[in-house]
């Protein structure tokens, strides 16, 4: 999926939410729970009723590895079903990887080809040649991590470097040489957006994956005024306030009316800014 | 495993290697590639084959999730194979993991009580609530990128903070006032000797993994030097020097006898530094 594709997406749904899909077991409504693939059919009605309102999905890994062969198996059917009923939504796998080259390689392997993911969230510690084996696929999405929504973003990303610069901004300033906005993206946390603001002044053409909003407390508003660009530029994601509106037989319901929320804020904000 | 008994194992085998499992389906001999579960069956008799040398294995989990379905299923029979027939060896799970608090939990969960792992590689941009949850655990480990030993460690890791002090030293700095070293070790790059000094003086009990000798061209007598301690504190990790030492039916054989060669090269030097 190209940059384009994405914009025209958003423009045309009027919507730049992304659904995490981080599916826990044990928080699944109690008559799905006893199917053998609980966390598939909860997933396939999720994205069924939530469809409409957004224009990606981001299963993170964590939430099926933790189920074993099984969460594997899910994770497999869920990108599968959204790829094949859902062509036009973006899939993000949220698996924060990183690795030496030949090992890198190996993830993207994982992620892109046998996962058919079109998007995976990287970690920048280990530097360019763990992100580089990310980059050699056509129409592939890194999303590097720049400034993450939680309180531990405070211990390393936030410090100042010798430059004067902080080191989330030197990852996002030193990322911008590795690829064009084409294929790359950065993870900036809703929770902070006077620095979603100084991410964007380094990366003006760059989409930004917003994660925070919701469960965590990010404020859309200023999220928007933030960080959106001429290109619309974002990508925000709502998890837990969406897949647990409801615990009951309606959960599918409850999701789709708290992703039309978010659609009616963030068309809004689109109209506001003047981008629709 | 606790640290007492790590030790214990290093003196009684005069050995301070481990093993690293980053199997890789074409590399696996021809006479092998048959088998339906051809990973495990190599990574098995690589097992039996170098076990007497070595005090840990790694599996690093991205040569199995490239495989897919079948390759988790290979790491889970690798892991449960390695616990069941050597207990007293460390089995590191190499997945450079790390995210907000409630999702690290799952992959604790994932590593430490669905796949019996006795420790897991943390990478550490997220902070402090990314890396807590894995410190839960009753004897399981957390091994955290400190200083790598690839090429793009220069990117970040080697930053010189406003305080003075290099990233990844302030990294290590900072994660010895998150747990002692009963729980936690640092991940050290064999090819950097001088900087693995450096870590030493900022964590003098802690273990340290050491990858990058072997392929990769570290150098052991120098790492030797630099990194240990009085409780040795090193696990050294060469993984495709031993996987690949022969290409053929003997590959067994030639694995055991590159770790036969490392171990000898390891006795001389714990030897050297008055430890056996």
């Amino acid at each position: 999926m190209t940059k384009a594709d994405i914009t025209a997406q958003i423009k045309c749904k009027r919507t730049f939410l992304c659904v995490g899909l981080d599916t826990v077991i044990e928080k699944i409504p109690v008559h799905l729970q006893k199917e053998k693939d609980a966390v598939f059919q909860f997933n396939k009605q999720i994205v069924d009723a939530t469809a409409k309102y957004c224009v990606a999905y981001k299963p993170n890994t964590a939430f099926y590895e933790s189920e074993g062969l099984e969460g594997w198996k899910n994770l497999e059917k869920t990108i599968n079903y959204i790829k094949t009923n859902y062509p036009q939504h973006l899939v993000i796998a949220d698996a924060k990887r990183g690795d030496i080259g030949n090992t890198s390689k190996r993830y993207a392997k994982a992620f892109f080809e046998k996962l058919n993911a079109d998007a995976i969230t990287v970690a920048p510690y280990m530097g360019f040649d763990s992100v580089e084996p990310f980059l050699g696929f056509d129409n592939k999405w890194v999303i590097l991590l720049g400034l993450t929504s939680n309180s531990g973003s405070e211990d390393f990303q936030q410090l100042n470097l010798k430059t004067g610069h902080s080191l989330f901004e030197t990852v996002v300033q030193k990322a911008t040489t590795w690829a064009a906005s084409d294929q790359l993206m950065f993870v900036t946390g809703a929770t902070k957006p006077d620095m979603i603001r100084k991410i964007r002044a380094i990366a003006p053409d760059y989409f930004f994956l917003v994660p925070g909003v919701g469960a965590q407390g990010g404020d859309l508003d200023a999220v928007a005024k933030a960080g959106l660009n001429k290109e619309i530029g974002l990508l925000v994601n709502a998890s837990r306030s969406i897949l647990y509106a409801s615990s009951g037989e309606d959960f599918a319901t409850a999701a789709a009316e708290e992703a039309l929320r978010l659609q009616k804020q963030m068309e809004m904000l689109l109209a506001k800014h003047q981008l629709i």
